[in-house]
């Protein structure tokens, strides 16, 4: 037992220390480690896992709404990157530069893409025509590369993973809805998978991306209080297209700009999951998302019969994704080790129980053992993993909305922000002025503006003047 | 009927000029594009679904094997890459270097990854402690560069994608068993997905991956009796432990090192779908790796009633791969384009066929037409592609066989290499001399010594000295 404990001991607990707890998880549930390029991770076999669960689902939403993907280069030569002059401002200062081809200098340098806007833009150029040829819905599925100074696991990492997607559309109205659906997608995505409730809105004008128009945002609590960016949805209009002269011949044999926008969520959606609902076992992963969701145990294993009746249960199970723990580590090792890893449902199976023909099934949220028969195993285990499922997103919309707090006046704000860790409405005048001045003496900032506005007070919650939009405010990772 | 045409005859003839048929079915199938990146390329939608179904199929064999996905970083330090001596010789005259990160320059350059051979054992060097660390048998995929001076789609690209395994063993022989295995498994795939049939074997000494101690390797022909490499699989004994210092504590508590594979399959699989089944009508593409398998083409789709059939019957194949062409084209047009883009079976409706019951069912690959019932529609497709799939396997086998040549001495083998393009079976002496000698003076290369050896003659075929084994020659892309 002492092993056993040691396991679980390791993990600092969230009360201590939130950071440090989050880089326990992530190593003891063994999702990710550092390697030799500074600022770059190894994403292991639990943690990649999670990737292809998250990639396999949302590409499946997104092929239902008419995506297609494709694959464009790794590279961006300078003067492609240069062509619109808000999104070069915004990346150079953080690209990786490629300056050498084998032995040779190249004639002119190119960075490793940052994001693909630029590619994309220079590839529809080429692609699009006639307006036969719209709208062009393409995605990728790829690493990208940002020279941060400061790295964290999953959160904020030198390379990373993610999908980006780039549309073209006939209208500036196609587009907009385009932006919109995808958001709604991200946030259905979010919601109905990885159980994790998120604010719908727009980004304020300092906070959108380099090159946008309008930016649109799902913000996410996590169980510190702390606000994390889990997806955007950009509207470009005709800027970019005009830089790049992506232009149609429309029915009227008129030429058209293009209107464009992008999309994309990445692997700090991992971050969010741990965040959101682990606790001080470790990992807490809904089971729509698990790589296993239920790791059954034998108890008295090198008893007769016992190891055989773990395996016909997983083959009974074989609509979930289930293993059997049958190394020769003590049960009670087995279950903090399935506990740290995040498993939904663990089953216990023993002589005992054979001979009654039960067995007990442990749910890792909120750890309820109930005695199920054997005979309607498979619906006990369905029915644990769809009430978890649903429960968990009920716990963290609580844990969300009461940390959640509403500020009318700047007095009432600063103190909020200094003591009560969580989101804050208030009204907003629409001047960056505020916004910088806020996040200077509070270190919060503007996360939205919900697509669910409320009406707090008329007045700007910074500088009393007449209030344009109620934004959600907090600190950011 | 003019417009029809021009589709098709846009294609240069294979007989013709077989590198511009190629060049020409890539553009009009739509599978990829030249881009502003030089070198680099971009897969389209129809390109990159080829990619996916690959990747999806192999993925599904790999696992089944009991491989686990990772992902390392896109970069590799100078001094990592120089760890293993073969290997840096073999890669440092074609990667791309990034010299600065942001504005800065870099305290030491990074490659990109022309292979990640270096980065898993940096990595398995920290994991690996005690022999129940192992095996590990790690896979991720993901993209590589190689500064090439010369590219072709798909078959040479500074840029592309691949799987890559790396593994490591406690013993020489579970080494040499997983490379044995991933071998088998690529052969199997070729030929029982991509309806590709290949020559399993082991390369020689010259033409081995940099580093390892032996490559095997799966040898396709093309129409043009052109070998390609299909998938390698790479046995590197313990000479990249010894350089990394991967060591284990065995059961015995002693110091041990371990033995490594690394495999990898890329998307010149996509060039050789092209090349050993395409026509002169454009792409062929085997049933089992078509992103759509069956067109439905409405005839006189205007007519009250045919539309709606045409949806009824994509409804009721819900169980393969369709899709229907309403477009205001012309059904020649329709089926001109479904021909380019190689889908495997066009269902043509219309009027009298509604009338009669009917549909009729054209192949692609040998362009016969069915008249089928519609009542036992779902039948007749399933044995269609069934057995188009077959056919065309036993059709690209039979092209294989009937350009694979013997030779017994010099002279003849230079005439066959000369005039008649395929593989040619020739003792060899296992001299270097005597492979360089061969390719200089007729370009042909030793592509591989077949695990099935025949006794042809009891000389090399070059030198005359005893022969060591039979190989296979050929000129190669
Ligand atoms: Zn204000
Ligand atoms: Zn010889």
């Amino acid at each position: 037992m002492a092993k056993d404990k040691k396991l679980v001991e390791a993990i600092t607990s969230m009360e201590d220390d939130f950071a440090k707890w989050y880089t326990d998880v992530v190593k003891k549930a063994d999702l990710m480690d550092y390697t030799s390029v500074k600022g770059c991770m190894v994403f292991k076999p639990a943690g990649y896992a999670l990737w292809e669960n998250i990639q396999h689902e949302l590409d499946r939403r997104f092929k239902e709404t008419g995506v297609e993907n494709v694959y464009l280069p790794l590279f961006i030569p300078e003067s492609l990157l240069q062509k619109e002059k808000d999104h070069v401002e915004g990346f150079a200062p953080e690209v990786a530069w490629v300056t050498h081809g084998g032995l040779e200098e190249l004639p002119e340098r190119m960075c490793v893409r940052p994001t693909s806007e630029t590619l994309f833009c220079d590839f529809y150029a080429k692609e699009i025509q006639s307006y036969r040829d719209l709208p062009k819905i393409y995605n990728q599925w790829c690493s990208v590369v940002r020279w941060e100074k400061e790295t964290r696991p999953f959160l904020r990492s030198r390379e990373f993973l993610w999908q980006e997607g780039h549309t073209a559309h006939a209208t500036a109205q196609e587009a907009q809805e385009r932006t919109e659906q995808m958001l709604h997608l991200y946030a259905d995505f979010c919601e109905e998978v990885l159980a994790i409730p998120v604010v719908r809105g727009r980004k304020t004008d300092k906070e959108k991306f380099a090159g946008a128009e309008a930016t649109y945002t799902i913000e996410a609590l996590m169980h510190d209080g702390k606000a994390l960016q889990s997806g955007t949805s950009h509207n470009f209009g005709d800027g970019f297209a005009k830089a790049f002269g992506i232009q149609y011949t429309d029915k009227d044999n008129k030429l058209q700009y293009v209107h464009q926008t992008s999309w994309g969520m990445t692997t700090r959606l991992i971050g969010a999951i741990i965040m959101v609902h682990g606790d001080n076992s470790g990992l807490v992963l809904p089971p729509r998302i698990a790589p296993v969701q239920v790791m059954i145990v034998p108890v008295a294993q090198h008893k007769e019969g016992v190891l055989d009746k773990a395996y016909e249960l997983r083959d009974r199970l074989s609509n979930f994704k289930v293993k059997v723990d049958d190394s020769d580590k003590s049960p009670g090792w087995k279950f903090a080790e399935a506990e740290m890893r995040g498993i939904p449902v663990r089953i216990e199976i023993g002589p005992k129980d054979i001979e009654a023909n039960q067995a007990v099934i442990v749910r890792r949220d909120n750890r309820e053992k109930q005695v199920v028969s054997l005979d309607t195993l498979e619906e006990s285990v369905a029915n644990t993993l769809d009430t978890m499922q649903r429960e968990m997103l009920e716990r963290a919309r609580a844990h969300r909305d009461s940390h959640t707090y509403t500020a009318t006046n700047y007095e009432e704000f600063k103190a909020i922000i200094a003591n009560k860790p969580g989101f804050v409405k208030a009204m907003w005048c629409g001047d960056q002025a505020c916004e910088d001045k806020i996040k200077e003496e509070t270190t919060a900032t503007s996360r939205c503006m919900p697509f669910a506005q409320e009406h707090i007070s008329d007045v700007c919650v910074c500088c009393g003047k007449p209030a344009k939009a109620m934004v959600y405010w907090g600190k950011a990772y």
